[in-house]
């Protein structure tokens, strides 16, 4: 089933307590499409420069990306530099340069069009709702957002919630969204405004799914050594979305497998600069990690009625 | 398995955005208590003022708990006031008057120093210590501590943890007693000092089990209204120590389990003011939340080798 993504194609300056880089590859369209494209082809739309440097658009194209969504536009490509903190958890922007990023208008290819899976990264609402106008008949559509729009193009954005199937948030997304600091309180008032599905990212604790009859939690990988968070919640929605795409299943339980994919993809992220982790990882790597995932919460029921029916009747007793 | 909790007995006074309570019953040996009565009978050492209310104790005494270490001294109670902020995730101290728990100096009696699971909640290490001295021979020593005791009793704490199997903390401990804000690292640094287990509780993210080969995470229960967290650390171990008591296994699965038993009981304690919500539950509520737990978590691995196997061999072509 193709899958599709529209997003931002940056290149990231990023200082962490353990070193920095410049204008390497990101944005939300390349690190989903790095993390989807280990599972699933992927059909890519967005915008670089004329600085943008071809040899990396090979290389994309080399891990079964198609490109031929992404136009090159005069002026300098979108670049992003951002500082975090001693422990990762808070990032400063020293300097947002949207160069040809910002007059993006996405046309979408007529040979993507029939995209049965849609990712819509995280770009102004009103562009998101003019990519769906240009899809004939997805399956199931994906989006995520951000403060900035949540504050800024607050109508359209909920314009947007009525038409889509899943919101990929953050916790502080989704509480600003809502209103609601409690964070299945907000899912609830999400899935209530359209969507029939959240998942809300909460960083190094996990992930929740939430469906109005339905809860599934997964924490987030056990990492000692965290590198570099960025573009860990787009890898997120990569291994989510590639893997309902190549499933072609929207059930309960799938679902939950998409979020625990999403988490491994996630996890190998920020254990690297950029998108370099992805040059280490294939099929294999994914799957070794995801059954680290079932063995991280894995427990049994034993079948103990009787025990705590005998504690019962010691209650009060000396023991 | 006999089981032996040492620690406060206090009034709360609570503030919340729903609502206060004054001179309710708290303190860490009765949040511990209430929880661990309800699977496993509890031997208690503390110490009461004369303003203690009697009918406090004949409650507890009739919920299983061997109060005959709980000692009635000249003075006043323990009494905490504290407030919480508007999402409960960070509280104040408000007033703090020790009175009899200030010369406390914890007597096992004869009868209970056979105890083979033991809680040492949280007092000045260096009475923990002396309550180690008393007991024969434990099986399963776990104990609890705070950051005051972290930088004020340093040495008395490392000693501490040699002699201990399980340290309970929560994050902001584990990490200042590390040094490390990974929590990972951090766990594994208390390990490295002695005992062979640390649960590390995450509050509303959940916790984690981390032995040096082995790790078990559990996400918070899901609540959509919480109530008043005070207590809920102690309630964890209390389901943590009565579920190992009453089954006497310290296999690693059952450890998983224990710490389930644990977040349940935190997630019950949080519901109510006080230990008020421990007044509705029995070991079918439990039982049931442990199931939710499962639920809450459960994913299951497909077999599919195959399937990324014929996508890595798509990688490229159009989809």
């Amino acid at each position: 089933m193709s899958l599709l993504v529209v997003g931002s194609i940056a290149l990231d300056s990023v200082q962490t307590p353990f070193g920095s880089n410049a204008d390497a590859l990101g944005g939300s369209a390349v690190f989903f499409s790095c993390a989807a494209s280990i599972l699933h082809p992927v059909q890519v739309v967005g915008v670089v420069g004329e600085d943008y440097p071809e040899e990396a658009l090979v290389r994309l194209a080399e891990r079964g990306m198609d490109l031929r969504g992404v136009e090159r536009a005069e002026g300098e490509s979108f670049r992003w530099k951002g500082k975090y903190s001693y422990d990762l958890q808070n990032r400063e922007t020293l300097e947002t340069r949207l160069g040809v990023f910002a007059a993006f208008d996405p046309r979408i290819p007529e040979e993507f069009r029939d995209a049965r899976y849609v990712f819509l990264g995280n770009i102004d609402p009103e562009l998101q709702l003019r990519v769906l106008d240009q899809i004939h008949q997805p399956r199931l559509v994906a989006c995520d957002t951000m403060n900035y729009w949540i504050h800024s193009k607050r109508d359209a954005l909920l314009e947007l919630l009525e038409r889509i199937d899943v919101l990929l948030v953050n916790d502080a997304e989704a509480r600003e969204l809502s209103g609601d600091w409690n964070v299945y309180r907000a899912a609830r008032w999400i899935v209530e405004a359209g969507p029939s599905t959240v998942v809300v990212k909460q960083g190094v604790y996990g992930a929740v799914l939430y469906e109005s009859d339905h809860l599934f939690y997964i924490p987030a990988f056990p990492l000692e050594e965290v590198f570099d968070p960025t573009g860990a919640g787009d890898a997120f929605a990569g291994g989510f979305m590639s893997h309902l795409a190549r499933t072609d299943d929207l059930s309960p339980d799938n679902l939950r497998r998409a979020v625990v994919y999403g988490s491994a993809m996630g996890s190998f992220a920020v254990e690297r600069f950029s998108i370099d982790r992805f040059n280490e990882v294939g099929p294999a790597e994914v799957t070794a990690r995801v059954r680290e995932f079932a063995e991280l919460v894995r427990f049994d029921i034993q079948p103990e009625g009787d025990q705590i029916a005998a504690t019962q009747s010691a209650r009060g007793r000396d023991s």
